[in-house]
């Protein structure tokens, strides 16, 4: 399975910081891909490339004009999970998404940054709820990105999609201990 | 078992969205409070008790002077988790954590904005990384906040610990059910 984050709505001003989280957070958790649209920023696509180089893996961004061209095209073989505060119950996707035999071979997790048309709940398979409370796009990101693959954290920590990084970090309880490779 | 967030090193100019989101996110998860340190932000509180007046709940937030003070005496009856990029594996941790039979009362996870000094490494009882590679404290936190307790997500999609709130969401799959209560 095959996860492709889409943070919809990014704005130069305002969003660069939870962007750049959404992305590594993306990367770490083990997505293949950031897709972004609203405002196009270099910025951020080099502080995600930046990491790429440093810390390994060929994760990807890029920026989109026209979302909903993109969104209905990858629609045609993708499973489109959009988090939203009012959506459904999270455990509740969870276990409808899983019964689920024909499921498609991508899932596409769409992220908002601002208020997101209500196009967007018209195209996605499932609108879920981490909550139904007000908080973050960003947790509402990571707990999606570990419910549908709950080995990511595992994978993550054995640095098995982390190719070709120059540094790697050993897990201590007091200190840092930091290679370069 | 409590659960308090402490936030080490907030800015002004740099932090108000992500300090804003760690408050909600621990507010969601089931935190008790979240306490910080650095500048004080009355924007930031008022943000979090807005969301409180509103959505229910007597999540607290607060602002201390001095950290190392506060930290030092919350340990006297605290377990210390300090969530870092260098610290021990995640899944270790909570096993470790779990298999620990004396763990105090309450829990106080740290997570910085900022780099932290060495002190906070020393006094930690845990230095813990989701996944050591760089990403979000947002999603640190989120993931040590379901694991802890995991039945935070399901007590929160219930509503438990939001007393008092003037609005409710109705899980849906397409559109928004929204309550005034």
């Amino acid at each position: 399975m095959e996860i492709i984050v889409f943070r919809y709505g990014h704005r130069l001003e305002r969003d660069k910081r939870t962007t750049t989280h959404c992305a590594l957070v993306a990367r770490a958790f083990g997505a293949k891909e950031i897709i972004y649209c609203g405002e196009e920023d270099p910025s951020v696509e080099e502080s995600v490339l930046d990491i790429n180089k440093r810390w390994g893996s060929d994760f990807k961004i890029s920026f989109v004009k026209n979302w909903k061209k993109e969104l209905f095209k990858m629609k045609e073989d993708s499973t489109i999970v959009h988090l939203t505060m009012y959506g459904l119950d999270f455990n509740d996707f969870v276990k409808k998404f899983k019964a689920q035999k024909e499921n498609k071979k991508r899932i596409i997790v769409i992220v908002g940054s601002q208020k997101v048309p209500s196009d967007v709940y018209q195209l996605a398979d499932y609108n879920v709820s981490v909550t139904n409370q007000p908080h973050s796009e960003i947790a509402a990101l990571t707990i999606t990105l570990d419910r549908l693959n709950p080995k990511a954290l595992e994978q993550t920590q054995q640095n098995k999609q982390f190719t070709n990084a120059q540094i790697r970090i050993t897990p201590a309880n007091k200190g840092k201990i930091i290679t370069e490779l």
